[in-house]
């Protein structure tokens, strides 16, 4: 890290820090400026130590150098992550693509939309049983009913089921029916619940908080990682900013960006991103060239009596023109939906 | 709720929108505009039926005309809720002071703060035992240890203690050593953990998420005030923006607007709500300014050794010049701190 | 416009509102609702209105239902506007590329850039001859000199100009040399400078400001429309957001929703949207798969020694692979770079 | 400034860069760590030399450490300005306090609101005669007319006149009638409309940019002082953020950081900083806490008839009210309003 004292930091404080850095195990390299004093400190990624030395007096900022992120790292594992559970393949020129309702509703809802979705093209089934809701007077998800229904429409369709877990008392209940388990936007720094998650040994799908950086995305998914877990999918859904058109912001660039800085696989999710149906098979279309992994999208019966997010769900005939538009896509810049081609060995962390 | 309707919208469309407003409980009155047609339907202030709404051919937009809280309303309740804690009030013309460090990291380091904030007119002890951190490689808290220290300065001072709780199955042994439950900032929507809180009994005191909206932290006040628990302290500490001054942006508009629209207190952490130690007297003696009922600050022995947010903390020292100033700015506006005067009964909700 | 009273509204608050908006000419329909009175006002969507009624007493908010602007509207034109300079076609299926540098540094610099992106695929010219500069110490173009230059490039490569005008004294010299008058982010509502821009006849490029939404980006366009003057390209470039991880959030969602608003064509920034060379192409890509209808790309024979912008500028091999990617895109959602077929006359707006 | 290289740099780009950085005319100072090599470059604030060095092969990032901006800066100038206009002190202990109608509208309204103003303790008068308006089709002011009712006015109560400028051109007719230009938000980084109120000699107000960061807007502050006018008053009025609540985010924390930042001094605007009449007087209190050198509020004789902003104008009576208020606050940090005593020569820069 770089530490930069104010200009008017006396000898004193100068070297006050400088022996600060040594007793916390670092080098101190300082270099004196024509108008400030900067002192470099080597060998640590340590947050502690950033912020020990930031409350010391004279100290203007301290500037990380090193990510704070480890084994997410492409540095430290410079293969990609493919995630892999049945005909879902996440990662390198293969794209997931999940889809299904916003809330599992009825046996006769997921069966439907799982037979649709798989039609189109969709590799995993999506659904909520248990349900995060703004409001304590909205519908909260039909919980381990809504986990046997999703059951019901994997042994139909052989769809893998990705579905969300909100605390970590339930990620053992969810983990025995759910083939990935979901960790919502708004628990992406629930840090006991990924660490659950983390050792329950199945894949997991990381929602972006929509007030998170991706570095501080790249560190929940380091404690599920440090759990053990390898099989991280990170997915953008979408940041809070000014703008009234969308629910969110959905930040495309966060794909590249991931992909030159992490081995995992990265999805995005145009429908939370947008939070319009008129909106998702451009946004999806978009990600795809972006180089996204995969995409997570609503897809519903019946968008009007959806109990949840209907204003932002696919119509099947919706849907499978989304399809239709995201392979054409896909296969301009050389990916795939689907394959049954194995993938070379060292590539591949399968499930 | 208005319901907007595409100016290219059909007749059958608009009635297909009267039809389905009535199925869902409503009353739908229709207006024929020059450009459009909008259909304002009256009764219901639940997002499914919005959502159901929105999602039908030919609607443009819903707006929603009424809050989606209850039990948090001034409309419903127009006494101000004041908070009471021995020594600690909150609300009213009481402000609440609740200092001490980020981390509970030793009996002498709580021990001196205890004393050296009470000396400077704190009525309130804070210390996190369970850390959120947003690397799992931090330094995450003395945990029931944590709590046992909490509880040797509270015995000697008699300050009440706040302290912060992460996961749901950790709410009774924190309830047992505290007395108020800080919920933090990443788990203003961990609505499991919200439930706990609110069936403990004890008071709760909710930080707002850095991209919540004020009627998000009222949705999520609304939680614990469902489960039957009334104290309830509100607490602004900065949302993320553009700014790179601060950590945060701390938005003290944030303050009379929750004044004008619930009867729960609200109080402010500028040191969080800033990130910088050289910013925390101005903008707490702004939040009182601004109406708040009371301020949480960071105070250490010693910023610099601090094993988290030195950067943002107080000094002793620091902090009774802060107060000095705050009791100036709080003098000025006709408020208090810790008076031992009874409130009027009627606006006093006791512990 | 929807007028939504208090809850404690008295009835002649509510009458006074009744009468004020006949006043302002237009019909007033009050819908008593069981816990608000709202006032729908039909007939008028100036801005004055609304501000008008929202001060008066009892009133909570005002809530417009009909689009500020006009001319720009779908509603009012159904038929795209197409923009034709040249080999420069922006909108329907004709992609427009507009490369070049930030700024003209020199003639040999211009016509380097000039002959390579053309023999890469693009149908016009950028560079910057008077530049907004955030420090007043940075290199603030050539100015005249740099117009002649561009005119220079442009007569031996036969590609439009497309360069900025900062200020409204300088539209007729700027208008003298540009095909394209370009009207930068910083210039969104610099008013005076629009209606310069609209008299002068010039086609123009309209960046959106990086706070503004949409509809004052359709607004600003109003400003130029209104003074004659048909031939506006709109630009997204990314908006200022808290995320760090690129300069601005490049938020390829307004692609689709201006289509779905207004019938002039958008094309999108992908070097200014994301600041770093390294994610130029994936977003040129995402963006042509969102719908653009062109791009707006920087390029520098060297950019380690461009004047301004060169962490951001891609090389004459980096262009010519995006180009390619761009292409492959294009091709899979049916649109195309440069051709010499005509336009239907009903949908083409020459210039 | 700070090279940080890639994790993968070779020998040959460090190089390079080193020898780069000295043809820009720095040191070099190269310090290799244990994952990433730095260089340290020293001896220039030149943001080009920035942007050549972070295009260079290998480079990850350049992190500038220091400040852009010069003449601004505490460091140049550590005396205080004081900027002295008749009664309108602003600086050091004086608040000054500018109000008025957003829009001249006439002289009976200019007249009635000058007195009102007057006599609840504001030392100056403000007005728009030149409107930049998000619409084309909204009022846009009285221009030369609306000067002319600013001067009856001035002469009238002695008030001196605070009124915007939208264009270089405009900027002798401006300056002709009023004692203090004021630059618009939107016109923050119009830099020939900077250039000319600079030139003009007149005190500047400058308002803060929706999007703008503190650096920018002390960037902006730059080229007005760099025209060798050191008359420049800073104004926050609120930015760009996703809150819905208030119109903008009003951020007071800009007042104590620009403080440590820069000698010149700094108002606030609550009035467009909330655009809600209900929320100004609290956060003019809270401003003046945090130690703002002075307040620009709306006030209308009726603003329910305002021809701009009246939803967040004041009432002569809701004026008088604020006022008491905030001279209650002022007094409790030992800041005064309107005071005939000297200020000391040295701190002083007297129009």
């Amino acid at each position: 890290m770089i530490v930069v004292m104010k200009p008017d930091a006396t000898p004193e404080q100068i070297q006050h820090v400088i022996q600060l850095v040594q007793q916390l195990g670092m080098k101190a390299h300082p270099i004196y400026g024509t108008e400030r004093t900067v002192i470099a400190a080597i060998g640590s990624k340590r947050d502690e130590c950033r912020q020990s030395v930031a409350s010391s007096p004279g100290v203007d900022s301290v500037v990380p150098i090193l990510a704070p992120y480890k084994i997410a790292s492409l540095e430290v594992k410079p293969e990609r992550t493919v995630v892999r559970v049945g005909p879902l393949w996440v990662g390198n020129s293969h794209l997931g693509i999940i889809a299904g309702p916003c809330s599992v509703e009825s046996e006769e809802q997921m069966l439907a939309t799982a037979r649709a979705v798989k039609a189109a093209g969709a590799t995993a089934l999506r659904g909520g049983a248990f349900k995060p809701r703004t409001s304590p007077y909205s519908f909260q998800g039909l919980k381990e009913d809504g986990l046997k229904i999703l059951a019901v429409a994997r042994a139909e369709t052989g769809l893998p089921i990705v579905t969300e877990v909100l605390t970590p008392s339930d990620v053992e209940l969810v983990a025995s029916y759910a083939d990935v388990l979901q960790i919502g936007a708004r628990n992406m720094q629930n840090y006991r619940l990924l660490e659950e998650a983390g050792a329950s040994g199945k894949p997991v799908l990381l929602k972006r908080n929509p007030a998170a950086t991706l570095e501080e995305l790249l560190l929940a998914a380091e404690y599920i990682l440090n759990a053990g877990n390898q099989n991280v999918i990170l997915c953008e859904r979408g940041i809070r900013t000014f703008e009234n058109h969308t629910r969110y912001t959905l930040s495309l660039s966060s794909v590249p960006w991931l992909h030159q800085h992490t081995h995992l696989p990265v999805i995005v999710d145009p429908s939370h991103g947008t939070g319009h149906t008129a909106l998702v098979a451009q946004m999806a279309a978009a990600a795809v060239a972006a180089g996204a992994d995969g995409l997570i999208i609503e897809v519903h019966p019946n968008p009007e009596t959806a109990l949840s997010d209907g204003f932002q769900s696919l119509s099947f005939k919706q849907f499978a023109e989304t399809m239709a538009l995201v392979r054409r896509v896909a296969k301009a810049i050389g990916k795939q939906i689907n394959t049954l081609e194995p993938e070379p060995a060292e590539a591949l962390s399968e499930v």
